[in-house]
């Protein structure tokens, strides 16, 4: 076992490429044991073995400096950087982080980055007259993203030692999509050789590796780069998922796997038994589709979480669109869509939406075009990394004018939004999509939103008002039924449906019989729906309380921990009401 | 005079070429005397005339659909498309707009996203089995933003009819910057020919026309892409500024002109007098550059606005970055750059930071570099364009977590709290630049600010508190003295600096002696900086009236109603104070 005695690069560096060789297996073997059991992003760290171990052979992190694209594919360079053992022990995150090692430079886990990030340490390092090596290592779909253009564009006239990996292994999260992979394709059939050349065209150098999992080869080319003086771009054609077949064969699902068989490669919790809003959406979309030819699914790379999975995307043809990862186009396009006449749904995570501001404002709302956006994965049961939270698109979103943005509570509140969202053609629409499970009533909703900013009082009472929005709906019912358990009252249950507006004339009459509203939101407090009615009520008797998240950047949290943390059990929700009342 | 006979696109198309050629200086006669008169767009317009001229006698608008990238070279269009008398008469908008026209598909104004929408409205007519050309007119500097890119690449696999002319001008707003730009050069010099293209990489077909001003050759290429089966690239070589020599010569001052002479191009008011927040920034910043080599100041294609004229950069020759349009990469590089060690600073418009939103989050603020960003041009005496409002950065930037975001008051506040902003290296520090002009107090002002969300009391009364942040702070003065005229009661005055947070323990000392705390700040009031201190009291007896800017998109706007419509007149405050009070 050569990666025991590894601690850091310098030992690496002792190592011949046979002993680098045995290396890269037993990296692979750590890596399989690891995440068939607790699941991660399977492909690109298995493909990224071999460049990463030529990377820290050739160059001297952290006085060169390694920033990883995504960082989703920073497993094998936290197993050669002193993190082994955090790694197994599971103690370090699954992406880059400055808390954890110098080398290490950013905590990140969005695409299309690495670049922009780079050139900031460049010229940092230029105008401290200092002379090293700033590598970008980019690619696994990265490259469709408006902010790696922009980095490329600006990288190619730095004017001094910057190299760009470029790790070509054919796919995004989903297959690749957009133009520029056809000429990466061009290059690879050309070994490198073909005259238009994406890269050269920003005018960077270029050399070629079409053995992207090869040591030597990689070493060498790393080799006649290092200390190079001016920009220049290493494309490496890499084998996404080798050393585990299943992964080869189907490079999608093994991108991110939950836990898996290791000799079959089969999920060891079937999936596809769990109801999940995903694909109950993928479902209801492809039937809708069939009555309406001009109704799209519209993905930015991430099609699964709309519940397109390749059957799928087959069966809709042409009304599905997958961008790739580049969420601003992906918003300007439904929203050129829709002013042509068609129906555009388009899916994302809460946490990507977040690359959208200005086409949300500008190319969607001014123009009020009747887009349909499903966000997915938001507030406290998404995604628990720091770079993925979900807490964020309620201030994001619900400030932006003209913008109707729905939070249904359950699976029948959901469809009954989503199917007026798509027949309604005179706003913008966004569906917050639940993210505690699918909850089904088996109640009737109103099928017609038009009227806007309706609340809707589900249980009538008095003394208090909760306001419950969305995910953290059912929370309130609790909320209402440990406050009567508590004080033989009834309060006032209170369904706000809608994010982008508040209901005055029922915010008014609650005045006459409520001494106390509360609201509970599943995101931070800052900006979002709780504080509208507590300006509302600013020159009322009326006492507000609200409760969600606080502003701040949490990493790796359990859902339980945090919601005590932010108040946001029934029974501390319960207390701190009684609490005020006092 | 042909103009005056061109109610549509039907009448321009019944011209000869020599016909053609005479209106097309009549054009730019009507354009150099409105200009010249009233400011605008100069050179875009006038290197845009014989092209758009050319697409409406090809092309057959509204039915083929013609969308303009950042849209401020659509005068010549509304001339064509029956807006001629409005255009005169100033009642049509200087951007394109569907409200105006049917031959206006999209409101745009912020670069980059033509191509996206019009993707969009491919896709639809393709679904629809429609057979009309969509095209994309883009340029001026809008091929270096994230989104155009995205695009692009999107774009080229349209597989199906999608025309892109590429009108380049050689310019951003100031000149271009970026990799991309010397591939512009090398097809422009090889006649289009060169084998490394930037558009073929893309996988677009391309033709190129050299003499971009030329109306036959621009129809002849037109007519040659009409009705096409697949996207192509029309490549055309203009000439910014056309007609008028000052705005050849000076391509950056006359890309958006004030009143000028129509002799010698010198603007009819002196701005150089004119004490601005841009000028005495950029002054600033050369002079601690020439003791700090690693500070640097950073635009993405609008250093004037950070008072970086061609002087000014080139005096601060290394430390001076302008990225292009790109403004997500400015921030991620900015945040590159402080954790490499040196001190950014990002000057940008308020509208523009818009489309850096995942950025601030992400690539800066998680991180927690110590970047530096100068918000110019912010809330009601920013830009009354509805594509360029700057009443949005609050719930924006302020909602992030670890981003301290600074509002100052006055000259002297600004320059203490840049100065510290500078020095420091604990957080990302925006500044919002007050737009109010320079008001200068002969004070002085607390130098050190990394204690945050210290509010500080200006005047200290009772009854009610004002909070008035940043360009609203002299309002709150005013609102402070009609008060006491009408109540003979000191108020209390609070500047809070802080947008960031709130100074909890003042809130509650507040409390003894207050029984009403307005807020007043000038942005939207949804998601802003008063909904926060409203949140705080909601479970207080403390009466709270926010004051601020209704969630609405508004165009073309007069400040004066504006802010009247919004409550925003001390008289009409007062009044809402004393009416609450009773």
């Amino acid at each position: 076992m050569y990666l025991e005695h590894i601690n850091s690069p310098a030992d690496l560096k002792k190592l011949n490429l046979e002993q680098m060789t045995i290396l890269s297996s037993e990296i692979r073997q750590v890596l399989l044991n690891e995440l068939s059991q607790y699941g991660g992003h399977v492909g690109p760290n298995l493909g990224m073995v071999e460049a990463t171990i030529a990377l820290h052979y050739v160059f001297n992190s952290p006085v060169d400096k390694i920033v990883f694209d995504v960082s989703h594919q920073t497993y094998v360079h936290k197993l050669l950087t002193g993190r082994r053992d955090g790694y197994i022990n599971h103690t370090v995150t699954g992406f880059s982080s400055p808390h954890e090692s110098p080398h290490d430079f950013f905590t990140l886990g969005h695409t299309s980055t690495a670049v922009s990030l780079s050139c900031g340490l460049a010229k940092a390092r230029d105008l401290k007259g200092e002379h090293t090596n700033v590598v970008a290592v980019v690619g696994d779909g990265a490259l469709s993203g408006g902010e790696a253009f922009e980095g490329l564009d600006n990288a190619a006239v730095l004017g001094s030692n910057m190299i760009i990996v470029v790790n070509d292994n054919q796919r995004s999260i989903a297959e690749n999509h957009g133009g520029v992979y056809a000429n990466f394709k061009a290059l690879r059939d050309s070994n490198g050789a073909c005259e238009c050349n994406f890269f050269k065209a920003f005018g960077f150098d270029y050399i070629y590796v079409g053995e992207g999992n090869d040591l030597a080869s990689l070493i060498a080319a790393f080799q006649k780069v290092k200390d190079i003086n001016h920009p220049i771009v290493v494309h490496i054609n890499t084998q996404k998922g080798l050393g585990f077949e299943p992964a080869i064969k189907d490079e999608e699902d093994f991108h991110y796997s939950m836990p898996f068989d290791l000799t079959t490669g089969k999920l060891k919790m079937d999936m596809s038994k769990v109801e999940s809003y995903s694909s109950l959406t993928g479902a209801y979309l492809l039937d809708k589709m069939k009555s309406n030819p001009t109704l799209i699914g519209v993905s930015s790379g991430t099609p699964m979480v709309m519940g397109f999975h390749p059957a799928q995307r087959q069966e809709a043809g042409k009304q599905f669109v997958d961008v790739g990862i580049a969420e601003e186009h992906a918003v300007a396009f439904s929203s050129g869509f829709a002013k042509g006449g068609g129906r555009p749904v388009y899916g994302v995570y809460s946490t990507f939406i977040q690359r959208s501001y200005d086409q949300l404002s500008q190319d969607l709302c001014i123009n009020n075009n009747p887009a349909v956006m499903l966000v997915f994965l938001s507030g406290v049961y998404g995604i628990p990394d720091v770079t993925h939270l979900g807490f964020f698109d309620i201030p994001l979103i619900s400030n932006i004018p003209n913008m109707v943005y729905l939070a249904p509570t359950c699976k029948e509140e959901y469809f009954a939004m989503l199917e007026w969202a798509i027949a309604q053609t005179d706003h913008p629409v966004s569906i917050r999509v639940p993210s505690n499970g699918v909850i089904a009533t088996g109640k009737s909703y109103d099928t017609d939103y038009s009227q806007l900013n309706k609340f809707q009082i589900a249980q009538k009472g008095n003394s208090l008002a909760i306001v419950a929005l969305g995910t953290f709906y059912q929370l309130g019912e609790s909320v209402a039924k440990l406050y009567k358990e508590k004080t033989n009252v009834d309060a006032t249950l209170i369904n706000p449906r809608y994010i982008t507006g508040i209901d005055k004339d029922m915010l008014d009459e609650l005045k006459k019989e409520h001494d106390m509203v509360i609201t509970i939101e599943d995101g931070v407090l800052d900006g979002g729906f709780g504080e509208k009615i507590a300006r509302y009520y600013g020159d009322s008797d009326m006492r507000v309380l609200n409760f969600g998240l606080k502003k701040e950047f949490v990493d790796r949290f359990q859902v339980d921990e945090l919601m005590k943390s932010n108040h946001l059990t029934d029974e501390q929700i319960v207390a701190d009401v009684l609490a005020a009342m006092e």
